[in-house]
Parts: structure tokens; C-alpha cells; sequence
């Protein structure tokens, strides 16, 4: 099954909108084993878009659209795949009375221009939109496939997890290719390469390395003709895996370093509070991110200034000595913010987002403090050189991988 | 000029990274008179890695790649490179030392594989990267130009920025596209264009409207031969834009609703401080993304527990009457943060993210509160049925509207 996906829109080749929807897609396409071998992106173009769907409907039997469904002019991915089918479209009564009951449950008039939102073709069915007034399109014949779906991303992935991923789950079972990905942390990418050689040479299989924002993560793949029987192909790899880096691995697949951190608070039932000036509320927001953050986060306090600072108890006297971005003051401030909140572990976080250098200190430079329930302060440094958001992105993963070590008393005294 | 983009990854086309870069580059093709037909994504697969830049190379004068610049045998497009000319890559003695030299300056031995990064071929020459091992290539023949860059975002950027657009700007001059986006609020998408209506028949230009997250932006284009002409054209269409729109249009191009808001402050001289439970931080996040925050952004508390409310100075009697997700606790958060931070303006938000309800209240309602140094107190509403971090990114964007609104005297009393 050779699959392809094509985004619909000026504004996505234009660059105006970053296109996450084919991200979305193409990640789900090899546990279905469906091959993806290209994807691309056409503008609002009438001529240009008949040219991609052609020879899309040529080389691919699985053609995933997204975008070009809304009810003006300028979307006109129902008019391509007529066009390309040579039938004409017709207003589906079904679709029609649902189109004007949104409408009308909404108390305003319909734009006729709307009325292409009910047309069908009789080689396609509607596929329906709960989030949205524009219903996809699966259009079938002479053995090609093309299923279209809205631009808008909410209404795009509900629509494909409710309807299109099931329906292509039930109609192929071809070779299905099965990944489990092992993130580790604080070893090279070079030396996780070396580590994991004895694994390389396991049948069936194939092992990468991939050095990413939290860490190596290595990934196995396999593939058989069912799930089961890949699974029995990678569950040695990353057993053996699993034996050589240790707790090294600190997660695998979805898992984000924050939601592993909250369930390891959660099961201890400790408690966790952060004072942040030059992450300005990511690294708050980062934990809020998780459901069930309430569970132990106590509590996130965004100091920009040193009035701030001092009024939740770190001390003058330090600031003074050491100057505000300092390792001693990312320690008082993770001293005073778990005490202030009354949690079990506290960070504290100053630095230099840039562009500017700031009391002498060069921008990129953070300071990172944590205070852990015995006692224990300690202190990281990082000088990051890629921009102000590199620096706040760098910072709060940094934060997290402090946290994990405190956590596993791995803590440098 | 006809371009194409290419970036190159399985973890690209496998949706494993999201591709920014091909919308960063596509952004800015436009003013540089560079007409843009294609993007594509295509995996380190040496048989469609070759079959793709064959194809670009016959159908397009300027094709920019990112990606497949490292040193492992996974990277591949200097390989296609030569292959496609039918040129061999020597290694060049001056990228090879400063290759050596960059491991030497960190102390361990440079991996041989690491070669790669200094060839070149007799039709390229290097361009530098300041932030990274891998030079780009500039490869130019018969009229065509290949453009690579590395994968790695801010390694593209700044490399494109310092080094490839200026070329490209030097070197043509076709006809140029200038673009001009005035963004509204408070207004829907039908009216704005009802009213931008007269603007539509003015000569050399043309007028669309875009529904955002942030109000609705109009955006102007014009092609002409200079610069200048273009903005000869766009000129007199954004001044009747202003004129109908007055107040309604907040910021134009680049402006950020938080940036504007910061300049706001700073003119003024007054000061803000939020108090957030559902957004967790976001709110502060998004002030603090702005260089010189510290000029107006008094502090922020990320109150995920009623203690933290009640410390903060939170009335508890108005939690208990009210409940903690409800406008009077929004408001009443608001008032205390201002008073507690001692700001001019202060912001509470209180919602539930979801996927559960909390105290009976259905995920996705947000309360968002205002206080401001006249003693108003104002609290607006939200419902959000696409998931947790649209509820988060949809309450900041709706926190700065109220703002704007406050700033200008358009609370609802």
C-alpha cells in the first residue's frame, strides 16, 4: 500500500501556516502498513492542484488531503478529484438539511456560496465532522483511494482518529512496521551508538540513535506481517536494552520527561513548587501541561523582578553578594520558593534570555537551583547561543533533568 | 525564478519532527521576487533522494534543500548532489581544519566519519555555519542553483539569514511581492470583509481576509518591479484600511498582541501582574517571550492549589460562594495579584483544562477576570471543545484581549 499525502493551501506552501498536519498523519502510517513515500504541499492553485492530483491518482494508492474543503472560491479540493474522476458533483439532500441546520441552530442565515459543503460525487461518502461545517470526502474507484480531510487541525484529527484511521485498520493488514523508541539520559550520542552495538546484530530488526532535546532516545523497528509478531521480534531487543543502559532509560514512546516526573511524584506523594525568571512561566507550564498536575505541584511563582524575589523569602544578602543571575541565587530561589509554597522540592531558575548581556552576564547564560526535602541545594549552569526561545526551551529541559536526578539521588553535593 | 524546497529526513517525512523550516524559507521567497511552485519532504532514501533532486533540477532554477548534512552514511545530500552533476566531492583542506579544529576546542578526537563535512565539489562552495559542524553547500551550474542547509532550525536560520538571502537578494530582481497584514479585532470575518470591500477595486493590489487566533488579519499585496513601486501600490489601500477600521486594527506584519501590549505598558509607564490556575503559567510565558518584560511585567503566581489563592490574598469567602472556576473567583484573583504584586493592572484566570470536569464544571470553561487601576473589575468567559492546550492557548490569547480592552477603556462594565 503505497500511501501519499498532499497539504491544500496557499498559506501552508506560502509558509504562512506551519503544516502539522501531515506530521500527524504520516506518524501513524507505519503501524498501519501503509508505506508513506511522499508528501507534499500545493498552493490554492487551479492548475497546480489538478497536476498533483494527478499524478498522485498515478503513482499512489492511498492519497491522504488535508485543507481546501472550506466553502469559498479559493478551496477547491472537491472540484480537483471531479475533475480528476471526470463526474460531476451534486448537493447531497442528507448533507444539505445538516449544513442548514448548523446554520440555523446558530441563528444566522446560510451563504449560499456554503452549499459546495453538501456535494458529494457518487464515487465518494461524506465523512463526518463533529467540530467543523465541512465534511471530508473518501472517494474510491479503480482500486485508488482518496480520503479528504479539513485543514484545521482540532477538526482534521478527530475526524481521522473517529473515522478514517478504523476504516483503514479494518480494510488492509499488510506488513506492519512496529517501533518502540527508549529515551536515555546524560550519555553522548556517540557512546548510547556504542553501547547498544550488541543489540544491532538481533534478527529482524533495525536500531537507531537520535540525539533530541531530552536526550538519545533509541529506536527499534520491526517489521512482520502482524503486530504480535513484531512485537515478538523488539520485545528482546529492548529487554537487552533495557539491561545495558539501566535507569539511564528514563522513559520510552509519548512519555515526556514532566509527565514521568509527575507520576513519580504523584506515587511518593511528594510535592513540587517553582520560582522562574528568565523562563518567565514555561517551566510552570510545562508541569500544568500534564493532567493531574494539582497532584504535586504546589505552585509556580514568575519573579521578573528583585522586589519579587525578596518578597517571597529569598535573601537580599545573597543577591547582593553573588548579583541576580548567579548559581547562589537559583539556589536561594529554589530554597525560598519550597518553604513559601511548603512543598518538598523547590527550583529556581535566572538567567539571561538576550538579546542583551544583563549586569555584566552574557545572554544564554541560566542558572538552575533546586533544594530537595533533606536539605540537599544544588546548582546547574548551561550558555546556550541559539536565540532568545532556544535559551527559555533549553532552560526548562535542563529544570527537568535537575528534577530527575534529585529525585534518584543523583545530585552532584 | 521558479524555487522549490526540499527537506530531507525519514524523521521529517515520518512526522517524528515537525518541519519549520520549509515555512521559515517559504516566508520569505515572496519579497525576494522568488516564486515558490513546490515543497516536498523526502526520507534519506538514496533511490527518492536522487529521484527528487532529479526532478527539481530539470523543472525549477533555484531549489533550497535542508537537512542530510551530517556526518553519519544516513546523511545523504551532498551524495545526491554529486551524483546528479556527475561531479566527485574532494575533502577542502580549509573546512577540513576548521572541522579538526572544532572537536581539538572541545577536547576529543574527531570521528573520521565526520570527513563528510569538509567536502566539496568543483561546482560548490561552502557556506559557513557559526552554530554547527556542517557548512552549507552553494552549488551552481548551468543555470541552476542548489541551495543545502542543515536540518537543525536554528542552524537554517541564522545560516540563511547571515549568508544565503543576501545573495539570493543581491543576484535577482524580478518582480517583487510586498505584502502588508493589518490585524483586527473584535470584529468577524464577514463584516471585516463587507467593510474592506471599497479597498478590493483599488488598482495593483489585492485584499484577503484570514480569521486567526488573534482577530482577523487583512493582508495587501502588490507586485511590482521595485520595492518601492509595490509599496507605492500598498500605501494609499492601508491608509483607507485605517481609516474604516480606526481602533479595530491593533498591530500590523510581525506585531504580536503581547508585544503591543509591552509597548503599551512601557509608554504608559504602568505595570501588570497575573494570577493563573488553568493556564498554568502560559500567561506569564507569553509576557515574558518579549524582550524588556522586566519594564512592565510585574510577576506572576501560578496558583494550581486554593492555598496558593488564599496566601496571594485571594478571599476565601469568594471561593466558597462562588466556587474556585467561576468569573467572581476570576476576578477576585485578579484584584488580589494586583494589589499582592502591587501593579497597575492585574490578570486572574481559572478554568478547567479538562479532559475531566472539576466540581461540576464541564472541561473547557475558562473565567478570565480583570482589575485595573480605576477599580474596574471586569470577567469574561470561554468555551473551548478542542482539547487541553487549545483550552490553555485559547484562555492567553482571550486574557489579552481583555487587556487590550482595559487599556483602552473598552471594558463591559
Amino acid at each position: 500500500m503505497k500511501a501519499e499525502i498532499i497539504a491544500i493551501g496557499t498559506e501552508i506552501l506560502l509558509g504562512e501556516i506551519v503544516d502539522t498536519n501531515s506530521a500527524h498523519l504520516a506518524r501513524q502510517l507505519p503501524e498501519l502498513g501503509i508505506d508513506l513515500y511522499y508528501k507534499s504541499v500545493v498552493g490554492d492553485n487551479r492548475a497546480r492542484l489538478h497536476e498533483t492530483f494527478r499524478r498522485a491518482w498515478e503513482r499512489s494508492d492511498l492519497i491522504l488531503t488535508t485543507g481546501g474543503l472550506g466553502p469559498t472560491d479559493d478551496d477547491m479540493t472537491r472540484e480537483a478529484i471531479a475533475e480528476i474522476l471526470g463526474e460531476k458533483p451534486v448537493v447531497d439532500a442528507e448533507l444539505e438539511q445538516r449544513l442548514r441546520g448548523f446554520f440555523a441552530s446558530r441563528g444566522y442565515p446560510m451563504p449560499e456560496s456554503n452549499i459546495k459543503q453538501a456535494w458529494l460525487l457518487p464515487s465518494a461518502r461524506a465523512i463526518p465532522n463533529p467540530r467543523g461545517t465541512a465534511p471530508g470526502w473518501w472517494t474510491e474507484r479503480d482500486g485508488h483511494i482518496i480520503v479528504s480531510m479539513p485543514g484545521v487541525p482540532p477538526e482534521m484529527e478527530l475526524m481521522w482518529a473517529n473515522e478514517v484511521r478504523p476504516e483503514l485498520e479494518r480494510r488492509f493488514s499488510g506488513e506492519v512496521l512496529v517501533t518502540r523508541t527508549l529515551k536515555t539520559l546524560g550519555i553522548g550520542e556517540g557512546t548510547v551508538d556504542e553501547m547498544a552495538r550488541p543489540v544491532y546484530a538481533m534478527p529482524g530488526i533495525g536500531v537507531g540513535t537520535y540525539a533530541r532535546a531530552d536526550g538519545v532516545h533509541l529506536r527499534i523497528g520491526a517489521k512482520a506481517s502482524t503486530r504480535e509478531e513484531a512485537w515478538m521480534l523488539i520485545r528482546p531487543a529492548e529487554e537487552e536494552l533495557r539491561q545495558i543502559f539501566g535507569n539511564a532509560i528514563w522513559g520510552s514512546d509519548e512519555d515526556t520527561l514532566e509527565g514521568m516526573l509527575g507520576d513519580v511524584f504523584r506515587e511518593r506523594g511528594e510535592t513540587l513548587a517553582t520560582m522562574e525568571s528568565v523562563t518567565g512561566g514555561l517551566l510552570a507550564a510545562t508541569f500544568t501541561d500534564v493532567p493531574g498536575a494539582s497532584g504535586f505541584f504546589q505552585g509556580g511563582l514568575v519573579t521578573y523582578q528583585t522586589e519579587g524575589k525578596i518578597a517571597a523569602g529569598v535573601d537580599l544578602g545573597v543577591i547582593r553578594e553573588f548579583g541576580v543571575v548567579s548559581q547562589e541565587t537559583a539556589k536561594e530561589m529554589a530554597r525560598a520558593v519550597r518553604v513559601h509554597a511548603d512543598a518538598d522540592y523547590g527550583i529556581g531558575i535566572t538567567g539571561v534570555a538576550g538579546p542583551d548581556p544583563q549586569e555584566g552576564v552574557a545572554p544564554g547564560t541560566v542558572h538552575l537551583g533546586i533544594a530537595t526535602p533533606d536539605g540537599t541545594e544544588a546548582a546547574m549552569t548551561i550558555v546556550v547561543n541559539q536565540g532568545r526561545a532556544a535559551v527559555r526551551r533549553r532552560a526548562v529541559t535542563t529544570a527537568l533533568l535537575l528534577l530527575r536526578r534529585a529525585l534518584y539521588g543523583q545530585l552532584p553535593q
